[in-house]
């Protein structure tokens, strides 16, 4: 049978990072390549507790099937997180999303046609780059300094006929920089987008990991998620609880809301209910208010074993190209940079995650990288 | 701000199901309407020590980013189980998804370009005309007749230039017709649809749900899914164990499964893998083949429950127009038949479910129906 692909199929392409994950599960390999959270930072007792109290007082409801919108006690529980960061948004405007990639989906779904522009930090994050391609989105990257995107480079992708249909902007320690938009920046940001009618698609899956302080305010704070709100936000608990449950949500104002809704239905009916109960149990009396500073203490002191041994073994100024099969040799992997970036390139950068893989061990995959880019310069 | 929204996004549409559901909440209302599996075959217990089991064995692995593949051995017992059916695919041709919705979300994002044409049975199943509306099909109804499909209705449909990306049938208790696929009728669509190159996408959620005897084997067991298969098969746990934990999965030949992977990383990164090693925790011991023969009896009784009470109380030859809001009002719903049918129309068709409701329960249901119908002929 010659089965006949969709155009769109063309703009799906393997992840680097997942690829790369395969290698990395070869014995010997310290790995700074994926970004998976530290697994000592589960709170398996907690999920012990709350899947057993799910099971004992709800075990119907928690595993029929439920509302697409998802578990109402969760979306007020976002709804309330978020009005404290300032983000003021009703439960009703909540969406429960299978991850926050689903997020990402969603919203590529339901406003980006083919050949439509988006607009994008360069480099950024991998994964929205691949949600947004198959609806064959044409990404232009926005200029921007060691500050993020600067206002003066939304102009160029601007709206009108063929202007963006969003920026996409990750405002809390970026994936792959690690860069953090300071206050002004965003509010910079914020008024030139109204200025010129371009939406803010705001995906902070991070924004709790600090280290020395909180960062402002959320963009969509100010850019507002209301009536005539220019901003559509993503969040995910990922980061502060555990990936493999597959939980993030979208905040989006009411105008798009139903569209939103409709295509989280189309696309797998709702989150599991009984994931969602179950982190809604470990969360409602605030765990994470205790759980998530012990995060931000133990990748703090990863990211300085890190920042430590990249002084220690790295030569100055280097630049060089892609020496992935060398440092596999030599027993680490990284992420290539180029990835990142909407339009490849950039075969001189490369991404080191520090949240993994324990402080000592970083030494030895960043000793490993040192020795390789010594060898090749 | 005004959202520019994308032109596929006017192909999304409320579900007329999860409407009526919020209809159902209502105290009082006998729901005939909503197919969902009834809460008292939830494998409880059995999840119970399951998630007891992962949690204190491999917690860290079930909560950590996992394959978007799907977790292996879960793969290697779907396609031990569909082997017994005579469907031979390997587990590296098995994705996991969130829920078989998913897997019919992905198929239309490889496969449907706008303006293609998909072929279906004329009612079919809402949720794949919901998932494969929004990237733009167009869809072609198949002559059929009671025992399904029609062979040469095919050829309307046809390959070529214009011809159909695939057929999407569900060969076992289509949802909302419950019939059922004969063997012969089986083998001749699969002939038919070798000689004209036009694949089957084979949607079976319900083929261990039968009463009297198993049904025929799958069609994909004869058009294939291997290096030349002309088959896409989708399957689910939501009916033999439980649907809130959104698991079902696609199993496709190596041409296709790249793309499908892609779409799957695309889409939501993987299936939640806590939920997968719970469910495959549940059942590698042999669990299902106790368990399916419960829900079998169950389903049969309340089937025979809703026979006995249609006979006894529905007027004889009866055709109407949408009495929903009278039916409420009798303190009963059900589904439109119009839902289901690709272009709309036969509004003197309706749904009724018999696995949600207790016997009893379904009588006075049907007994409110027949008052309402006999007040308005």
């Amino acid at each position: 049978m010659n089965w006949q692909m969709a155009r769109r199929a063309e703009r799906l392409n393997p992840s680097t990072i997942r690829e790369i994950l395969k290698i990395t599960e070869r014995p010997g390999i310290i790995s700074l390549a994926g970004g998976l959270p530290s697994a000592d930072t589960f709170p398996v007792q907690a999920m012990r507790e709350a899947t057993a109290t799910v099971l004992r007082d709800t075990p119907r409801e928690a595993l029929q099937y439920a509302a697409s919108e998802g578990f109402g006690p969760l979306r007020e529980w976002v709804a309330a997180e978020l009005w404290s960061q300032g983000l003021k948004a009703g439960a009703d405007q909540v969406l429960i999303t299978t991850g926050s990639q689903q997020g990402l989906d969603l919203v590529g779904k339901v406003l980006i046609d083919p050949g439509s522009v988006v607009a994008v930090e360069s480099p950024t994050y991998l994964g929205a780059l691949q949600a947004f391609a198959p609806y064959e989105a044409n990404f232009t990257a926005v200029a921007g300094d060691d500050d993020g995107p600067l206002p003066e480079g939304l102009d160029a992708a601007g709206r009108g006929k063929d202007g963006a249909r969003f920026l996409y902007l990750l405002p809390n320690y970026q994936n792959p920089t690690g860069r953090c938009l300071p206050a002004a920046r965003r509010l910079a940001l914020v008024a030139k987008a109204r200025e010129i009618s371009l939406p803010i698609v705001e995906d902070n899956p991070y924004g709790d990991l600090w280290f020395d302080e909180a960062p402002p305010p959320p963009v969509s704070a100010s850019a507002g998620v209301g009536a005539d709100g220019g901003a559509v936000y993503l969040g995910s608990f990922s980061k502060v609880l555990a990936p493999g449950l597959r939980l993030g949500y979208v905040v989006a104002p009411p105008a798009l809301m139903p569209k939103l809704l409709q295509a989280k239905q189309a696309a797998d009916l709702h989150t599991p209910g009984f994931n969602q109960r179950v982190v809604h149990e470990v969360i409602k009396g605030g765990f994470l208010k205790q759980h998530v500073p012990t995060i931000r203490a133990r990748y703090k002191a990863q990211r300085d074993a890190m920042r430590d041994a990249l002084h220690k073994h790295l030569p100055p100024g280097c630049k060089w190209q892609a020496p992935l099969p060398q440092a596999v040799e030599a027993g680490m992997a990284y992420v290539p940079g180029s990835a990142f970036f909407p339009h490849g390139g950039h075969h001189h950068t490369l991404r080191l995650s520090f949240v993994t893989v324990a402080p000592a061990v970083i030494e030895q995959g960043v000793a490993a990288l040192g020795r390789v880019l010594k060898g090749v310069m």
